[in-house]
């Protein structure tokens, strides 16, 4: 092993303290999707005071790219961190409490980019060392569709790129387990609103009506036959009804009927499978019962699919990190992430830092008005990231 | 035909003036169901002050009950006015608007009273040729359960009497025509109220939880085969769910569901399959599922069901106050009366009496805040009550 | 009373035997639908031997019709008996056990034909006493679509009739009862197949088929929302799947599912929308599953409606007949009669005349091998529609 | 690599035509399962002939296990072959063709113990060379319930043993490929049959009847939402109603309902899950309905679960046998075999060996009347059965 890889969890651990100023400031500071200023210029700034070799500015639209040369040759590996923040008024007691009402980083990316920069600090430093280049990726608006991922790709963000990492801090895993997986990690996140159009009219003269909600009923159980009948059960799929709402008076047969929910799977087919056969059952049903219903069905991100060789990387640098017992092999999680549009341009992995601890306040699901996280998650996600660059650059050299 | 039958609508129509004066007294001061004070004190002196054989008040509560007793033997018979008004505010903009805020006659109960009133008025001025007793039943609280009707017979508003004749005035029908029918004009008219409970969770992880509106959408659909499989095609039976309602959010599965909706019948027999099946359906389905669900069904007013031969006799009075071409048979309506109560102890019927005329206002239907009716209907209505309590009398005379 | 209406019971009875023996000729050899030529042939003979005023054979095909002009002026009435026989073994253990193997009356028309042979024996001895015109209809062919009903219409049998009679012996009736009503006393009776076209496959790899046992499960809680939503609750339609076949092997999906089944209404409108809306959901469901299906859809004969002043007319004479007790008012059954061709061109009523009797072997339904009936039931009939049509000829009498 | 497994291939190459002709003889007198005599005789017979250290017959009632002690020490591993026909008439016309009427070798069992017998010679005439102990499990009655895998396990065969590998001849795999994965390759493949007791009757009478298709249909669509919402969108189950069978008349209600069909799943929680759903819904709906149902559910074989570190010697095994094109990661298959059982003891892995070839009339589907292999595929399967054996026992020398 490299004296880099092996020395890097000490380095790391002399960046704490400023990882979690940054992280700190970028807290109090928060913006939202599509809407960062400050936060891309802080981490151009700070990137810059690294000397990195390049650092790009507006990347995608509000993206920032930092580009470090290492020593030796080798490949090129990207880490990525997302910075935006959540339209949530921040309920915590804490001194780094949100300034900005009504704005909250709630799900850890000030964190995600707090550890970047230390983790980019410490590589400035040891640039000889390094077989290859590191880009480190700061991506705006993962929160909001159609998310910066796809923007910062299409701008260029990973041309000339290898392979990527990223990874989350995750509130339901205690701090100090590390979540890893091949194959899909996140899923295909999609959501849907039906509206259906009936006639309404007396809840005794049903013959001059068509009722919207045994329409809206038979479109529910109609819609159970997609994960039993149209997709294969070595597949993954589901499609919930999560809201129906119908009527405003009990004798009276309602008129329309609206319902919403989620659709979910892994690979591109069982996704355009499901998103058609809704279409069909919805419209079919409500054609066949004599009245008429429209789908307004939304593409969320497409699903995370860590690449095998990757993710075994990960876990490897993982198990360094961590130590084997506190490795697990993640459950794929139905959320849905952009990181999903770097790996479908290269190889890569996604992993998932244990950040909860409830003693220390980091109980809340992600998106919760009172979320945090267990600062010293970040030395743990700058190592495995870090180690996992270096151990893709150093098995790949050439 | 006695010379009394062949002059009555003359005498009623000298009683016009007094009627409108009395109706629109009643309007402006109207008194909510198990509330009524003034009114029955009114009705009571009115009576009193035309020397009937007989003046009882507080009977079943708030009713009044006044007796004729005529110069001849004779059979006895009943007609019944109700004097309750809603819980509704006077839009209106009219001389007689309601005095009392947030209480209107918004169905007609203050000119079903004034009618009778008059009616009696004559009927007190000629009792010498009358071959038998009128009994006038003026009953409180018709609007709300558990109705007035029922507590008047109970206290003994029936007994001696051998028929009864009732009518409502109906702004769906035009001023002039008159709507009789044998057998059931009237539903029973029940309502209930669906709760299910499954237990949320997370829309994409449906294993965990048991979701409330597939639930709801098998009771919905499990609910049309009442109709279908367990009532006889002979008979009718109507189950409506009007409203459901379940879920916050597009991908958590539903906790809970809510429906309401009403269920109609003629027969008791009916009504009481109806219920029970609603009853097991929604419980088996729920219990099935693995959920658990309740029914609150409540039972309305039981069915107006008008015996042929009184019905008939409405029909003959009806043809000699308005003419064959404005006498229809009535539709049975899926409304509620507790009518229906005195026709559970006696023969008789029950009429609807045109009162409808948009170009005097009375375009509204029942229950609405501008409901009013053609004030030229109450004569017609004391006609045709009169000419059936008279032809009922010498028709049965020994 | 005249006197013919006041002794016809007793020239009736003077009449049985005859009777009798015509009906065990007709028993022994019966005739199938359309293929009536010896029966006709018979009737006519002796419709001639009466001396009637005119006997017309081959009408409609193979119908018979006998006319009978009264001593007096007056309206015309006719009678129709049904003479064709089924295409079942005669199993019963009796002298008068059909001759022709394969072929029985085993729904009572030879008694029926007989009944009207007597009768018409007995009036062309009083013609005298008669007001009006009496046309004697026999029918070939009841018991097949489209029925000899329809074609003797057409072919003039009824031109110059003002109303008619028919009757229908009924072996769930005990002899000596009467059943009559008004309105509608038999249903339309249509029959329906619906197959199914799904893709078959692997019971463990649904994603490659369209389940077509899916789908026809569908297809039969959809059909009960005919009932619940799609016709009045005042109004009455039945729509049965009796049966459902489908699939070879458990763990094979099916490649098909073929249903049949029954719809009964009273209405032709009701009928209508029962129709279309069996299609509209059957093609509906298929569709939108992905699969495609087909209803064959076959009209019975629509609905006997009895109309009111002829029903009476017939349960007055039923009264006569077999006095006030036995008399009921039928329920509508839902068989199907082309006794209502006749109806829908003239009024009329078409009653039922008890005819079974255990203990003399008249316990089998019709259509069965060992049907029976009690042959007293034959002088109740003929002298029910005598007494119908001679009541109707002094009623309407100028 | 050791000599003898380098020089596997060429050995187990000069017993192919002792195998071919083993195999042919055993396809010439095939024996139904739990009936075998005289083929594990003849097993037992060779084997001894081969001097293994130990031979013993009648294991769990007809299985035969035989042992060779290597000459150095070592673990102790099992391969396994199955030896039972199925009660089917061989239409093939080929000279080996089956000598019994109606029993045949029509799944490729002959060929899995004449490929078992032709490695145990090979492996026995250089013992010297193995580190460790192979024991040869020659299994009764695979095809028939409960199985001889079970009782063998039961009687001592896997005593001592620390893995097992089997294999299957594959005809819907093209000979020279071999198809081999991790986690489950077989599914639990259980089947049940409903029976539903409604109640009988007239199809225009349903309010006097339970109607069972309605039922039945009720089911069919409840049992969806076994797939979609009681089972892990992560995880797999099948349940199809293969078969649907009710009513005899297109107008009579169906008495009764029967339905037979299949639920597959991987694991043992989901099968159980799916099984208690199965039951509920089936009862509870009957219940709801005013009916009744029974389910029959019968466990077949549980899923056979390849070990990942056994699975990974294989795929190199069989890497060097036929080469990386042609080793498939195996699509989990819905069959079942009992396999499973010696899984449930100890880690091991099940291949399937490519033996299908059109051109050699290698091209009907297993329980074929015409079954037939490529005989080739039986020295593929020895050697990698053999590679497997040995490869495990070098890598876990001590």
């Amino acid at each position: 092993m490299s004296s880099l890889l092996s020395q890097l969890k000490e380095h790391i651990h002399d960046m704490e303290a400023q990882m979690v100023e940054w992280r700190r400031h970028f807290h109090q500071y928060p913006e939202l999707s599509f809407h960062e200023v400050k936060t891309p210029a802080m981490i151009a700034d700070i990137l810059r005071g690294l000397e990195l070799d390049e650092v790009r500015t507006g990347v995608g639209g509000r993206g920032v790219v930092g580009v470090l040369r290492g020593g030796q040759p080798g490949k090129t590996v990207a880490i990525r961190a997302d910075f935006d923040a959540l339209p949530i008024q921040d309920l915590k007691d804490v001194p780094y409490k949100s300034k900005i009402p009504g704005v909250m980083h709630a799900c850890g990316h000030d964190a995600h980019t707090a550890t970047l920069l230390g983790l980019a600090s410490v590589l400035a430093g040891h640039r000889a060392e390094i077989p290859g280049t590191i880009v480190f990726v700061f991506q705006h608006a993962e929160e909001e569709l159609p998310g910066g991922a796809k923007q910062m790709v299409e701008d260029g963000a990973l041309d000339g790129v290898d392979a990527i990492f990223g990874a989350h801090l995750w509130s339901s895993a205690p701090v100090g387990e590390v979540w890893i997986g091949s194959g899909p990690v996140m899923a295909n996140a999609d959501d849907f609103t039906i509206n259906i159009q009936g006639k309404g009219g007396h809840g005794a003269i049903p013959q001059q009506t068509v009722d919207s909600i045994v329409i809206g009923s038979q479109i529910v159980m109609n819609l159970q036959t997609i994960a039993s009948r149209n997709v294969s059960p070595l597949d993954s799929v589901v499609v919930t009804v999560g809201t129906f709402t119908a009527g405003d008076n009990f004798n009276v047969i309602a008129d329309t009927c609206r319902m919403t929910g989620t659709a979910r799977s892994f690979s591109a087919e069982v996704r355009d499978r499901a998103e058609a056969r809704i279409q069909e059952i919805v419209e079919g049903t409500a054609r066949m019962m004599g009245g008429s219903a429209t789908v307004e069905y939304t593409r969320g991100y497409p699903a995370v699919i860590n690449t095998e060789a990757e993710a075994e990387i990960v876990r490897q640098s993982a198990v360094e990190a961590v130590g084997e017992a506190a490795v697990k092999t993640v459950e794929p999680t139905m959320g849905g992430e952009d990181f999903s549009y770097y790996l479908q341009k290269v190889p890569g992995a996604f992993v998932f830092i244990g950040a909860g601890n409830p003693e220390k306040g980091a109980a809340y699901p992600h998106h919760h008005p009172r979320f945090d996280i267990d600062e010293r998650s970040m030395v743990i996600s700058a190592e495995v990231l870090g180690k996992s660059a270096l151990h893709y650059l150093f098995t790949n050299q050439a």
